[in-house]
């Protein structure tokens, strides 16, 4: 919802304009249109309405369009007018309007009933409104949908007419824009253009399959985040997908979380197992699988593996929303004194991987306990690692906020928001303490003076899950993947058969080529058109296909020793002896 | 079963002279021993015996084996007699034999019934045995186990008592060393004290955890796997771990093996799916996901990826046999007349990885189908497939031999026997050919002339399963990794404090090494140990992680710019100058 009251008001009064056009145009003698709730949202308004039998489609909305215009310049003033219940009621079943009766009957006792009225059109409406119809700013009408009375999938469906509404057509003009852009962008759209990722049905639904092109981004992607986490002391284990449930009834996640389990069943001898939805458990049975010392510690695990989570799959064909999630998963086993460090190191590391890949505007959410009874571990502990979050945060001039009553029950946590290129917010990044799992696996490690101590742990996931960060990652980039990930970095695309030999010199300098940064030995990766098509054939799909780098190199490249060089915004013509590092040097 | 008939006639008459020796020392006036089965076996021979209610235990084979060299010391002949089923079944029943009963009743009509004598013992036997006890070579009882009677579980349970015996003490003691070292280089134990895996009872059998140690050794393995494999065009994919049984039911698995499947249900909306035993499935989703033309065939797709499967876990704590299988799997798609080529390709990666890894010898089994009805496919595509593989084995000085009738239903394969340090033989690596698949999934690529052609698929594992390859190579090596895969590939020890600066001069030489062969990009892993210790307990330590180099740096070395190298087998003072190059030398 907008904080804009006055854009809010206009929404709404575009609402009731819509409902008075379609009011003119649908309801006759014969038929009575029936309308539910039209309510101002973001960027626009919306109505329910029940056509009855009359079928109303995207193509319609034009003339409702029109009709609503009519409206908005005949200026006419918005009225309202108090009633009694019954009146309110007689005024429902007078008009036919059977949702508006429903609404009415649960208005609570002792609340005022108002409606508002304009030209021949009254709907009953809390208001406010603007002074008249013409007041309304710029709009235009999107989309018809189908929606459930009251959200119920028992009830009526209705259609749902939505319409995007700005003071200013510069501004709709703008939203319009940013909308066509983010179609454009969008990674379902992408994915299959840039041959990343299929969908198969007989594979099922939210579990994507990735091809050549989108398993270099995600390994590109899933090797920087362990190479970070790598320098910075984080050693790698592995652990298999499935476990008995047995390990998630001593973490306690069972008896929270046991009946979104994917379980698994064993035909041979009927056990029972469960798919991970998360790797905690797993690492700290490593941990526990030896004797540990307060020389070994903080002992730091990673991994990039695929967890399961039995998610309603809302969206067809993407990754945004998967039922396997490979995460690049992090625990931390730390003494209670070393838990700022700790977080201070992940703090960076998080930094470091937003900043590369373009989105270094970072929120973070300090999430602390409250005085619920809901949260374990104790108090006092709770207390201290608050303070050293905060302090972390400080410290590193992170632009947070502190939410109290929103930590997780088994510690508190930093949630990082980082906005794309189109300006949205997502929720990837995740720092969580945890005082719950040490004591529930009875993990220990030994002090300075021979006793056992309980260690903290500290879950952190960079990328999140790989798949949700690439469904970002794609619509952030559109598809023009940063140099270093590109999945084909460089095409090179003869214009006739007599370059061969240079095409030979010029492949002899790329294989030798091993980029260092921001990924350590990281080699080209590039492919050569030879084909007999024309040099605007190659270079159309080469672009089609967004490969940052494309070298073009005709007979009078090989005999000025030179190519001529396309990135995504840019030209150049590049001497062979500069070639290497000019690639090096690409971003 | 050993192939000397000699010696296996002298392990047969020990059987009958162990059994005399226990009828001596545990039968009596009121217990009888009963006898089931007594067969030389590999390396030496057993006897189930009941010994009723009377408790024999491993402490009790020194007294067995004490009045065997009795009976044997007396040269007894053995002396065979003939008897109808009636004087067998009354020989039985005299001597209280149950099972000797069940035996004979199970002797066919008209097959002649023998008993053998030697001293005061006879027993049911087609022989042959040997002349006289004397003659039976040496011998050590080994070990007592519980055996069902016939295998049964429902039967009675026996005492098997296993003997090991050679023709002479030289070959027994041989036996018995190897078998020393066979102990020594158990996986399981080697996987604990080089703290490579581990298992938690909460996560369950035949589910190991990888450690950061084992979580090296096996992405050097993989990616050595993966990378001769890039090599050679293959590109990598990547698959979820679960998929609709429909996948299966389409492939045809279901029918074969869909009782074996690991079933997946979703407690949510009560959706089916299984756990993936193999990946070719999902790779023909993404060979079928575009169109493809004769001009992208071979397509090669590779993963390592795991898979899961329901076998019972024979062997606890161990590698061998797990659940959780990590296969460096591979798909080619191509022609019918690319086949030759591909399996040549794939024949020199299986080459290249098990000389590698010093287990050159390699002998292959090339599986041709038979008459039966039960293979599927085109019988003149079986033919032609058939020759090129041979074609390939006979081109490439392949070890081979064939076997008809031993091809899987879908296609021809080869797999590779490779032996370890031990002698052993392990089946690995397999190339398989599968012309049912692309047919069942109907996969196509188009051909010059523009019509439709259907690919055949080879399936390809180089490693095999990285956990099965890892019991391998942790006993074939006995711990002692080749330098490139070894997870701490160097320790630097210090005398004392003193040498701290050239200690950092040494690790930037370290830092700065990037072993290129046999992996690519292969950073060195090394660690310090700067504990106040003695140098006598940290080299102990290092030995007993079997670092394959130790650096030694005391204050000598500073002054002569030296550093002192424990290598597993060898010694060498290096110049600080020439280290960089020593250590990239390191096998």
């Amino acid at each position: 919802m907008s904080e804009n009251t006055n854009l809010e008001t206009m929404r709404h009064s575009l609402s009731h304009i819509m409902a008075a056009a379609v009011k003119n145009l649908y309801s006759g003698t014969t038929t009575t249109v029936k309308f539910g709730v039209g309510p101002a949202v973001e960027n626009g308004f919306y109505y329910d309405i029940d056509f009855g039998e009359t079928k109303v489609t995207e193509d319609d909305l034009k003339k409702i369009e029109k009709e609503m215009h009519k409206i908005v310049n005949r200026a006419e003033k918005f009225v309202c007018r108090e009633a009694s219940r019954e009146e309110a009621l007689e005024w429902a079943k007078a008009n036919g309007q059977d949702y508006k009766a429903e609404l009415i009957a649960e208005i609570p006792e002792g609340e005022k009933i108002t409606f508002y009225a304009m030209g021949g059109f009254e709907d009953l409406c809390r208001g406010p409104h603007v002074e008249d119809t013409s007041k309304v700013g710029a709009f235009k009408l999107m989309r018809i949908s189908g929606a459930y009375w009251k959200g119920d999938e028992k009830r009526e469906q209705m259609s749902r007419i939505y319409g995007a509404a700005f003071e200013t057509q510069e501004e709709l003009d703008a939203y319009l824009a940013r909308l066509e852009e983010a179609k454009k962008r969008d990674h379902r759209k992408l994915g299959k253009e840039l041959d990343l990722f299929c969908f198969s049905d007989l594979v099922g639904q939210g579990l994507p399959l990735f091809s050549p092109r989108g398993t270099v981004l995600r390994d590109k992607l899933a090797d920087y985040s362990l190479s970070l986490r790598g320098r910075e002391g984080f050693e790698k284990v592995w652990t298999p997908h499935i476990t008995k449930t047995d390990l998630y009834k001593a973490s306690g996640h069972y008896a929270k979380f046991g009946d979104e389990l994917f379980m698994v069943h064993s035909q041979v001898n009927g056990e029972q197992f469960a798919l991970k939805p998360m790797n905690c458990p797993h690492h700290a049975q490593i941990f526990a699988s030896r004797p540990r010392t307060y020389r070994d510690m903080p002992v730091r695990y990673m991994e990039a593996t695929t967890d399961y989570r039995d998610e309603k799959t809302g969206e067809l064909g993407g990754l945004s929303r998967v039922r396997c999630l490979t995460q690049d998963d992090s625990h931390v086993f730390c003494r209670n004194e070393q838990i700022k460090g700790e977080v201070e190191r992940l703090v960076g590391i998080v930094r470091e991987l937003y900043s590369l890949v373009g989105m270094s505007k970072l929120r973070a959410r300090l999430s602390y306990r409250n005085d619920e009874d809901k949260y374990l571990g104790d108090k006092e502990l709770w207390k201290m690692a608050q303070e050293q979050i905060k302090m972390a945060a400080i410290d590193n001039n992170l632009e947070y906020f502190e939410a109290e009553g929103e930590a997780a029950f088994y510690g508190p946590k930093i949630d990082f928001m980082a906005e794309d290129a189109m300006g949205r917010e997502h929720q990837l990044a995740t720092i969580q303490l945890d005082f719950v799992q040490p004591e529930r696996f009875g993990l220990t490690y030994v002090n300075e003076k021979g006793e056992k101590e309980r260690p903290v742990m500290i879950h952190h996931a960079t990328l999140g899950s790989i798949e949700r960060f690439m469904s970002v990652f794609i619509e952030h980039t559109a598809g023009w993947f940063p140099f270093w990930c590109a999945p084909e970095q460089i095409r090179i695309l003869t214009i006739n058969d007599a370059v061969e030999d240079y095409v030979a010199k010029i492949e002899a300098i790329l294989k030798d080529i091993t980029l260092e940064t921001p990924l350590r030995h990281n080699d080209i990766r590039y492919r050569v058109d030879r084909r007999n098509e024309s040099l605007g054939k190659k270079i159309r799909e080469a672009t089609k296909m967004k490969i940052p780098c494309i070298l073009i190199v005709g007979p009078k490249d090989v005999e000025a020793e030179t190519v001529s060089v396309r990135l995504h915004e840019s030209e150049d013509t590049v001497k062979l002896a500069d070639l290497a590092e000019y690639i090096k040097n690409l971003k």
